[in-house]
């Protein structure tokens, strides 16, 4: 099929696309706050009328136990191969809101840029293909390609119920390839495929000391600190050359030999292109890999927040009763989630001193994944991005999860493409998050451009069935 | 001037002094939140009205640049000593709030106890003797001595204004000696006179990292994080002994000989009961000394709180961009809180790690100090005891520290006696703090008592100005 009406049908429209994705980002879709339950809901029913309107058919919104997916299909390519797009609508917390120089959740266009939470992770990327899909249906009323749209609103919080949807619906969900478009691009001139995402594990370790606070000039010197054993505590969780410091915790990182890590330093980001994506001067970590290394084929583990004593302004002469701290870690291959919880119990049973009582809870278990660099699925991303940005892509690891990776490889047996179209100044998680518009239309055209030619891959499929959709 | 009709006022307003107490604790003067101003303000013309009323002297709300300073006098005994009552009428503030049993500013009469924020620290402890003067006033227009009352309204910020409004009007101020009762007993029928206070220093110690906060899986094992840098630090605060790591911090610590440590041992808690108060079931701290030396002749340096990273409900992956702890020394003689601060800033400076920045903000230092037991103003305050509790005080040293019995003693050269009223169970500081209301009724008949053989005290006093109120 001729992408040539889609193209010019994207092109003419690039003001209506930019004024509906600032509707879409309007949403406060903040899947960690159960008081943005309906804001989920809200922008689940948005971004299904939304499909609905650009002529998808059966277009449903799922209820999960947590946030609803949103479902669409076109169906109409017999004997094409079938594509997944998958992305989510949810988003992180605008705090800390007083660094932002917007507000989050209103979208705002400075210079090229367009500001929001979410714009770039992950309602930007996710509708460069809503809006390629457009441009195809309301040019021609078809795809080449059948589609099958999995847009989540539990991302950003581990996708607890996505797997089970997935696996429950597994023959109505089979697929040839799952496209994800959630990662980043080097630069804007230097397009990027995702070939290798690290896993995940999230934890919190909690100390408890005295039933409650204690005045800490009546006990400060005879009563162990709770909040001081915790930083104590952590302070054992690296060693001094920037390791992790559990035992065991390496046992089952994959080394890789010199062939794929010489690939890397040639297509991977410099040490002074991370820094100065972090806006630092000196980086960190484990001796003997790059930066770029440390951040894909070696774990990490970082302290993501502390709950303990004070917080407000001024002072308080307090020991305080308890502390949290909530950790993650980011896993690599062969690391299994649920091994490396088990060591991290055990190392904080040997470490939490006898005058505290620790507790550890982990959850959002991720596996890491890794695609086959020479996938046709794969190559045909590359050519796409060829067109639509007027370069090939490198092959890049990203140091983030995405669970759905895992789910699409190990359930429905289809490869992820993993077409980033973010930029590493996108501050996504972070204040003033954006997306660059020229990104957003060029990669609209990638989209287009990617539908073309996916309808030239090999059919894996069977028969479908019409099995009613399960919620998970 | 015999107390006996006094006592029989005390004797049969116990009603009204508890129903006063209450309208007392209502106000919810929390002078470290700037916008309870007003409410700390409300408080003390609230008290300065009650003053009037009780029928002393020259009640004055005297501005500072921070909270008022309530002064009373009654000036009626010519040729008879005069004693500074000194109270504040500041409290902490009531967080956590969801730990109370009762709101913290509605007072609530539970057994024998009265619970509020301030029921014990100070307002409480301060009224016992305001419900004394009046039980003099009201039966006989007289006091035994002259009486100059200050009623401060910051105690629990550090005092900042209140050494210069001293320094500026000593001469008004003069005194025999200074009543300050904002310390503790060791049980209902144990009295104590606090005759050694630990001196303090605040300290801030803030960590930056990059410029924003960073998604955890694209940086996670390239970049420092500050969270993780500073509890690594306040690791390095204490050593693996439980004592403080700072280099020279021990070198002015007075090693007190055989003597004095054989009275501690007889006179104070024992380890157990300090274990029973803090409802732990270990000790911590400094090996080769008691509970009770390691919370008053010993220093200690405290954790208060921290702030850094995601601090609110879930998960949130990101590395921060700074952290800050809260800290106070607790310092005994002859530590000088200005060479502590120095000692930890070049520590600080020594163990941060070069790819963070740090910085270090110290604030109220308040020396330690120490009341002669042998004094004939700390004898006739035992006498009150006995006659007021049916026992003898213990003499104990007190972990905490009151700013004023320093600038008592260094400007106005008078000595501080220092009559607690407080029980270790009390919650001072914490959640649900109360006042035992028998200590309270015993409480006022001591000072009573104590009011009535000051009168013998011998004269240090010279002629007084009528010089004009500096505020400070």
């Amino acid at each position: 099929m001729d992408p040539h009406r889609a193209l010019k049908y994207a092109r003419t429209h690039r003001a209506k696309f930019v004024s509906e994705l600032k509707d879409f980002l309007r949403f406060p879709s903040v899947s960690s706050r159960l008081e943005h339950a309906n804001d989920l809901k809200k922008c689940a029913q948005w971004l299904a009328r939304h499909l609905q309107g650009i002529g998808l058919d059966q277009v449903h919104v799922i209820p999960t136990r947590g946030h609803p997916i949103v479902y669409a299909s076109c169906r109409r390519a017999p004997g094409r191969p079938t594509l997944i797009i998958y992305g989510h609508y949810d988003v992180l917390p605008g705090e800390p809101l007083r660094e932002w120089r917007t507000p989050p959740f209103t979208p705002t266009l400075k210079n090229e840029n367009l500001h929001a939470r979410g714009a770039a992770d992950d309602k930007g990327q996710l509708f460069c293909h809503v809006k390629a899909l457009e441009s195809y249906l309301k040019t021609g009323r078809a795809l080449p390609v059948n589609v099958k749209c999995i847009f989540e609103g539990e991302e950003e919080i581990g996708s607890p119920h996505l797997t089970s949807f997935i696996a429950r619906n597994r023959r109505a969900l089979r697929a040839d390839a799952a496209v994800i478009s959630d990662t980043r691009m080097l630069a804007p001139d230097r397009p990027a495929i995702s070939y290798a995402q690290r896993g995940g594990l999230r934890a919190e370790l909690k100390i408890k000391g005295p039933p409650h606070e204690l005045h800490s000039g009546n006990f400060g010197g005879a009563v162990l600190n709770p909040l001081q054993a915790l930083c104590e505590m952590i302070a054992r969780l690296h060693d001094a050359h920037g390791r992790v410091a559990i035992p065991g915790f390496y046992d089952d990182v994959r080394r890789w030999g010199q062939e794929e890590r010489a690939f890397m330093e040639r297509t991977g980001p410099t040490d002074e292109q991370i820094l100065q994506d972090a806006k630092i001067e000196q980086g960190w970590g484990e001796s003997g890999f790059s930066l770029y290394e440390r951040t894909t084929i070696r774990p990490a583990l970082t302290l993501n927040g502390i709950v303990g004593g004070h917080q407000g302004p001024g002072a308080k002469s307090i020991i305080p009763a308890r502390a949290l701290a909530k950790l993650s870690f980011r896993l690599v291959p062969n690391q299994d989630p649920q091994k490396i919880a088990q060591l991290f119990r055990d190392h904080i049973e040997r470490i939490t001193p006898p005058a505290v009582r620790s507790s550890v809870r982990t959850f959002s278990a991720i596996k890491p994944a890794l695609v086959e660099r020479n996938h046709l699925a794969v190559r045909a991303a590359a050519f796409a991005y060829k067109k639509g940005f007027g370069a090939l892509p490198v092959f890049l690891r990203s140091g983030g999860s995405i669970p759905v990776v895992t789910t699409f490889q190990e359930i429905l047996r289809c490869p992820a493409v993993l077409m980033g179209f973010g930029l590493p100044d996108d501050h996504i998680h972070g204040p003033n998050e954006k997306f660059h518009l020229p990104n957003f239309y060029k990669a609209i055209v990638t989209s287009i451009w990617y539908l073309a030619v996916a309808a030239k891959l090999p059919i894996a499929e069977r028969m479908e069935t019409q099995a009613k959709w399960q919620s998970s």
